[in-house]
């Protein structure tokens, strides 16, 4: 039913593993100053938290490029310096040793770029080559009358092929609209014709409800067909926001099996328990856990035990109270001020014996 | 690039047109007690303000079964009663003039629905047959071993062709789980070899923002691929909830143009302006907006002038100011304080002006 991924090439960002069958890992980018170091390596420890596993940073001038060896010293995840129109300040962040750095070619001219190739090509040091429907090449642009998909594919081979030339290819690809059709198309055609890994992003995709529809539809649709190898939700607002919709999206689609899957069903008429609030209280409780666990949380019988049985644990509501399951048999019958703290317990103990197991 | 939409037949629930190219429809349902006819009237007419076009009510007595033609009477958009387990139930809407009746096969049996069918066709009032995982026929299960999507398809083909047998074609089928893997298989199975409209939805979704990824993404997939004719989006929550959701789904895959599209960006070191509070704001001030008009809210000028040059509207930002595009075009330069209130003038008369054009 799902389809097998993509075969890509392996590159590695730090100590991180992107493609080549690896795990589809989870990206983001500060929005702090990066000159201010103490505030930069603050927000990149609770995006790691969070489970961010790789994160990038805006790189403006020299003084962010000076900044980004002291981040690196406060953090615990692989850093991307991310670099536009000046290609020194690219050379300066290789030469202080980033994990790996992120230019736009549309706003750097080849000649720089060599320069910059030809240092992370003796420092092995991989590069994102990510193209954006907003700064397109004019030639590109002209030709495609817009930034339509095959645009984007069109700069990303040329540019692929532009490093290639040069012998550099530890090549990341990523082709970015806002238009999530476009984005579709644009990683379905140059899936099909470059074994680069992939980073999937629909950008500028607002605030943080809009942004997880528009990244869930984009990234669903390529994830769900084998496309894609690293991946990062945009958000408007604080960026370790994005981390849980990266994981949602990836455990919906069984992809990677990290946190909760809470199973809750929208009430009904039917329903004589307060559904929305049990789930509200157990959603925060169970905030950053990292475990899988399916969790069925339903408001009667029609179709109560049923999801219930599919589920870890879960609750079938009734008259104020529910029966507790747990992987489908009925465990007993808990009145429903008790719902949240047996859940928890529950829960808790469930985590404890499996990581016991894993010693 | 956008796959043509599937042939399917059409139904009307009420004066909606479902299915054979008619636009996919936005459907929620209730979480009030059906018989309180004021509070279940008022939540309606609050989701019909938000842009839901068909909603459905929880039929759990014969109360609830009366209460329909009063609520009927309250509302402006067409009802369908939702039954279980009781065949009566389904009789005495039919007779009071539900619009149309969801029935789950999976839990009244055959005899009973015979009657059921019998008094839908007599009155030309459409059923969906909702197939769940949750409540599927014991045999399919055992063959099966689970609720598969082949479960789910065996399970809604035996029921239409139970249906048809009876000379009834006005069906609408569903096939929901909460696992959207199995959902979207399901779906495109059955879309395969049914031409009855299809209702789509991934089931027991979550509260709001884990039902917006599961749902954006099994919806998405389908709906990109051509299949649906109406679709919910299920929230644990106020049910008005889910409309924007639906809505945004259905925008971000260019299939029906409803409101307000933002393009923001995630902002990083190198934004100059508050985005998030700017975003937010507009967002806010836009809200229950039907308009359809894509705002562009760029926090610098990497991709801003890029993006602004796609959208209606736009604000690249600069140091504690911006630029104001029109369709590609710089109006002029603004300070911060200005952005939000020139920005809802411009917008104001832009809607304005397309309205009077309609005219």
């Amino acid at each position: 039913m799902k389809e097998k991924r993509k075969k890509t090439n392996a590159i590695f960002i730090g100590s991180v593993k992107i493609g080549d069958g690896a795990p589809v890992t989870v990206q983001s980018m500060t929005s702090t100053d990066t000159r201010d170091v103490a505030s930069t390596a603050a927000q990149i420890n609770r995006m790691q938290e969070a489970g961010c596993e790789i994160v990038r940073v805006a790189v403006v001038d020299m003084k962010a490029a000076d900044a980004v060896s002291e981040i690196q010293q406060r953090i615990n995840i692989p850093l991307i310096a991310d670099i536009h129109f000046d290609y020194r300040l690219a050379l300066r962040v290789l030469e202080r040793g980033a994990d790996a750095i992120r230019i736009n070619p549309g706003n750097i001219d080849r000649e720089h770029l060599l320069a910059v190739i030809r240092t992370a090509r003796d420092r092995d040091i991989p590069i994102r080559i990510g193209i954006n429907s907003g700064s397109l090449e004019k030639d590109i642009l002209a030709r495609h009358g817009g930034p339509t998909s095959s645009a984007l594919v069109e700069s990303a081979l040329r540019n692929a092929a532009f490093f290639e030339e040069q012998d550099f290819h530890l090549i990341k690809l990523s082709l970015k609209s806002s238009h999530v059709p476009t984005m579709i198309d644009a990683y379905r055609q140059i899936s099909k014709r470059t074994e680069h890994p992939l980073h999937l992003g629909v950008t500028e995709a607002g605030g943080l409800l809009h942004s997880a529809i528009k990244s869930s539809i984009g990234l669903g649709v390529l994830l769900h067909e084998g496309i894609g190898d690293t991946i990062r939700v945009s958000v408007t607002g604080d960026p370790v926001q994005e981390i849980p919709v990266a994981y949602g999206i990836l455990r919906a689609l069984d992809i990677r099996k990290v946190g909760p899957d809470i199973i809750s069903c929208p009430t009904c008429g039917r329903c004589e328990i307060d559904l929305p609030a049990l789930a509200a209280k157990v959603e925060d409780r169970l905030d950053g856990m990292k475990n899988y666990m399916k969790i069925a949380l339903m408001g009667c019988v029609v179709n109560g035990p049923g999801e219930a049985a599919e589920a870890d644990i879960g609750i079938a509501g009734g008259r104020h109270s529910g029966v507790l399951f747990k992987k489908g048999k009925v465990i007993r019958k808990i009145q429903e001020n008790e719902f949240v703290d047996v859940l928890m317990d529950e829960i808790h103990a469930m985590v404890m014996q499996s990581e016991k197991k894993e010693d």
